[in-house]
């Protein structure tokens, strides 16, 4: 299938998006009229870009009001319509786009449309381009595909076909297989794009909400496979009307757009990617720092002992139960601190994760590794966190510890036995990008998206897990791009009793995040406590939270640059992350940050 | 009427939030129960807080899913609501509000609720508070103002009445008039907001969308009306949900806020504010600009002619027709350059428009002048454009004119008959709030709101217009908060011949932003022109647009610091400002930056 984009899906001038569509390796274009009739270049000047670029232009768009309507009017668009055919065929764009007419001088009588169809189609036919009918979810009388397709067969005209929308199709909640209907030589385009299931005015919906497929709620591959069934071989378009998206620099919206139709054209058979390889753990997590020694107290008060050092780098391991924290001080270092920079995942099998990722236009990491280290695979995530593929403890790939030195053995600690979550937040304009990143590329499940209310403003959070809960990543963004720096990510630990944890912490001179005691006043009227269990958490700032399945109990430490640790107690199957108690967190980090002036 | 404030529509920790409510003048807030939880003081210090703010504490909220349970359920739910109480005993809180349930274990029976709620208020009597029940607009089985009322009638219970909110009754579509029927006794709370108005989920349309009145589609002040025929004389209280409030500044929001209250409070006849005065037209445009040089050609090339100069300040004046240019190079340059920095509007009472403007809570600019200067009535408009009020040509007060020292007459230059429009970038928090403000302080009228395409993501634009047109400012803001200093501000010149204009402009060595050839070209194909005049626009870079009432022809010049100008001829009461030509403008402009790097 030919992999093509709308130009209104990209940000920037027409000259922009084409350059990132062809980077991202698309093969065509649809040319979207405002783009063009905004741009210097002459029409046989985009061509000549685009056949460099060796991009096709599939569609021109959007040819608005055309059908029927009083013949004086129609006479009016038939003028019209020849300019833009001739515009197309300096362009090279063999199909245009009509959409069914909004227009109020529009006539409900579909024989008059097909036989003015009919007629926009003769001229179509006399300069060599082709017509492609579409229903607009919101036409005036012609609203679902079908009615379309109705008038299309009426016409019966060579140069006249059908244009299919997923969103104009399933906004509308039509039912797609009747698409089966229609002979595929009649298709003339396929438009995909998803959307979150919303319930609003589905102008609105399609101007600003639209998104990749994958990306929302509509099954956007079950459509397709009812358009294939036809026998349909044209382009998988994307057209995305998306407020964030008309922001956003349009090379990774474009690279975005890419794997979103990767994933797409694997589910209904039409790519063959390397299999996804889902990671079973988390084999370390590298925080990168100028200064050690604030981290290092940190970890070091948590029960983390230092067990290793890089042999050729300034990179130490801490470790405690299966928690394995690298940090290092190696790169130039940042005004803003300590920061979590790499994740290593462990893989089942590395090469092939690392071949799957590099398929979806994950870029792969050059191997920065001194001669004689293990042959990390690694790639970056869309915020630009590095995801080292690991195979710890088994013979072949050599391991990663096989660069470091032992230089201690772990102590039990305070009763840490592992890395219970990550948390990221990402770039505002990427959000979407990045829970497609981890579900597509490295096999794991998004759970709901949930909101939280900071003091300053509402932030957004989604986790992507693995199956048994092996690897759980939290992605946050804020719901507008405000100062992300503001918020920190964080590394939460396991244990499984963290009152002793939290306890051993501060005994040992960390310092846990203080909690209002209106939180713990609250938590009395909303449950009951064994005697001194909630003196317990108040004296220690521990929150509480309970779901369906059981019980969540956490705490936080203070923050060093931009990272913070959390202790975390699940239990009897707690499946969230207490995002309820997330306000509460981040007010009392706010009011921390505005003590310390940091 | 007390004017009180929930502190959910503010952004900040409890004390800031408390601190702007008081500044913006606020006699009372509701406690919003998450901002209570976050903060670190006890309830007794929020009260003294607020004792010594002059706020008292009208409302506590919420307590959800209380009522129509199971027994076991209500009795967890009374045992929760006693630690409320005893909680609101100490912060001085005399009414908790409590919302219909949503629960999925509540049931559909009245009289259960009414016996229930009836229980609750008996113990909150007993605390010494009362209840306030409201019908959320998604209630489960409650979900309209009259069913709550009907359920509180049941319980008959001198601690139990209703709570009113605007948004839950209009966003529903129930007919207000029925609150006329409710004692006003036993309406115990009145919470007020407005909601752009939007086909949509209601609960994400309550819990982002809300705005203060005015600000929307409702019709707010006529709901109050009806609830102030019964009687009711308790708070008017603002109880809004907002991303972007949110995330904006408190100290502002407060003032946007209890602007839209007193607002409100004159339509229903219980505030005397000066009585609006509204402006005739624009006296004069105020750029301030650390060099004058390129400002003054690009005026001299319009046709202006300096024609006085400030007795006391580095301030000139051009004029040309009614279009007057002041050129201020007096404050610290800035190395934006060039900016529009003060508009001089006409004003048949100069004093009583600055009386009311500070009854509205707009700074009042203090005079600046010279001893001998004009004493100019000025106050800031939220932008922070200070904005004269003027009487050009009047003997009293005395005009702005008594300062500048006549250096020159003015020539007929390129045919500028005045100033059409100016246009203005807003702050991305501040759009609402400025076009409140131009309506409700200068009486102007907003048109529709309408979405304009810059290739770096869309704008919204909204015009304020005196009923002749005498007085027109477009107020735009981007989408999101990018960097708005990308968007320039202009002055819009009339002219009753724009291609005459356009021609002497350039004669005289002006620069106009070219438009791109298929621009022109797509006009070909959507209007017919007279021989020759389509390549007049063509060569001139005219622009040109029809509506139901005329034509629409305009030019730009090249941009100076952030200011530039339009040349605008209106025929046959054209009513717009040729938005469908804003994305190729704002395209031509951007490629413009991007050659010269500006």
């Amino acid at each position: 299938m030919r992999p093509s984009i709308a130009t209104v899906s990209l940000s920037g001038s027409l000259t922009e998006k084409l350059d990132a569509a062809a980077r991202a390796g698309f093969d065509g274009v649809e040319i979207f009229e405002n783009d063009l009739l905004a741009s210097p270049l002459t029409p046989e000047e985009i061509r000549a870009r685009c056949a460099d670029l060796g991009l096709g232009i599939d569609l021109y768009q959007p040819m608005r009001d055309v059908e029927a309507v009083p013949e004086a009017e129609f006479a009016r668009n038939l003028r019209r319509a020849r300019h833009k055919f001739e515009l197309m065929r300096r362009l090279g764009a063999g199909t245009v786009l009509v959409c069914s007419s909004v227009s109020p001088h529009a006539v409900d009588d579909d024989a008059l449309a097909a036989e003015q169809l009919s007629r926009l189609a003769d001229t179509a036919r006399e300069c060599g381009v082709r017509v492609a009918y579409e229903a607009l979810a919101w036409g005036r009388h012609v609203s679902t595909y079908d009615h379309a397709w109705r008038i299309v067969e009426t016409a019966g005209h060579p140069a006249l076909g059908t244009c299919l929308d997923s969103f104009h199709i399933l906004s509308r909640g039509s039912d797609p297989r009747g698409i089966e209907d229609i002979p595929g030589e009649k298709i003339f385009f396929l438009q995909l794009a998803d959307a979150p299931l919303l319930a609003m005015d589905v102008l609105q919906w399609s101007r600003h909400y639209r998104c990749f497929p994958g990306q929302g709620g509509f099954d956007v591959a079950g459509l397709v496979r009812h358009v294939l069934a036809t026998g349909y071989d044209g382009p998988l378009s994307l057209e995305v009307f998306n407020d964030v998206f008309r922001q956003a620099e349009a090379g990774p919206t474009a690279v975005d757009a890419r794997r979103s139709l990767l994933l797409l054209q694997e589910t209904v058979g039409r790519a063959s990617l390397p299999g996804p390889v889902v990671p079973t753990g988390v084999a370390f997590a590298e925080l990168v720092t100028p200064d050690a020694e604030p981290l290092t107290a940190l970890l070091g008060a948590l029960g983390f002992t230092r067990t290793a050092r890089h042999r050729g780098k300034p990179v130490t391991l801490w470790e405690q139960g299966d928690a394995r924290i690298l940090v290092n001080t190696g790169p130039a270092g940042r005004r803003e601190g300590a920061r979590l920079a790499a994740i290593g995942l462990e893989s089942p099998d590395p090469a092939g994760a690392a071949r799957r990722a590099e398929a979806l236009l994950a870029p792969v990491l050059p191997r920065r590794r001194a001669a004689g280290d293990a042959a990390l695979e690694a790639v970056a995530a869309p915020d630009g966190t590095e995801l080292f593929l690991c195979a710890t403890g088994r013979p072949e790939p050599a391991g990663w510890r096989a660069d470091f030195a032992e230089t201690g053995r772990p102590a039990p600690g305070v009763g840490v036995r592992g890395i219970d979550h990550l948390a990221l937040t990402q770039p505002w304009h990427h959000f979407d990008e990045a829970v497609l990143f981890h579900r597509g590329v490295l096999g794991l499940d998004a759970r709901e998206s949930v909101d939280v209310a900071d003091p300053y403003g509402l932030l957004r959070s989604r986790a992507v897990t693995s199956a048994d809960g092996g690897v759980r990543i939290v992605l946050t963004v804020g719901a507008a791009p405000a100062d992300d720096t503001v918020h920190a990510q964080h590394i939460a630990l396991a244990t499984d009793d963290v009152v002793a944890a939290a306890r051993a912490f501060r005994a040992a001179g960390g310092a846990l995040l203080p909690v209002p005691a209106n939180y713990h006043d609250d938590l009395a009227a909303r449950f009951e406590f064994a005697d001194g269990e909630l003196e317990t958490y108040r004296d220690l700032g521990i929150l509480y939270d309970r779901d369906a399945g059981g019980v969540f109990r956490h705490c936080y430490t203070r923050t060093v640059g931009r990272v913070f640790f959390e202790l975390v107690q699940r239990d009897g199957g707690y499946r969230g992350y207490g995002a309820a108690n997330a306000p509460v967190r981040l007010a009392a980090q706010h009011a921390v940050r505005g003590l310390t002036g940091g």
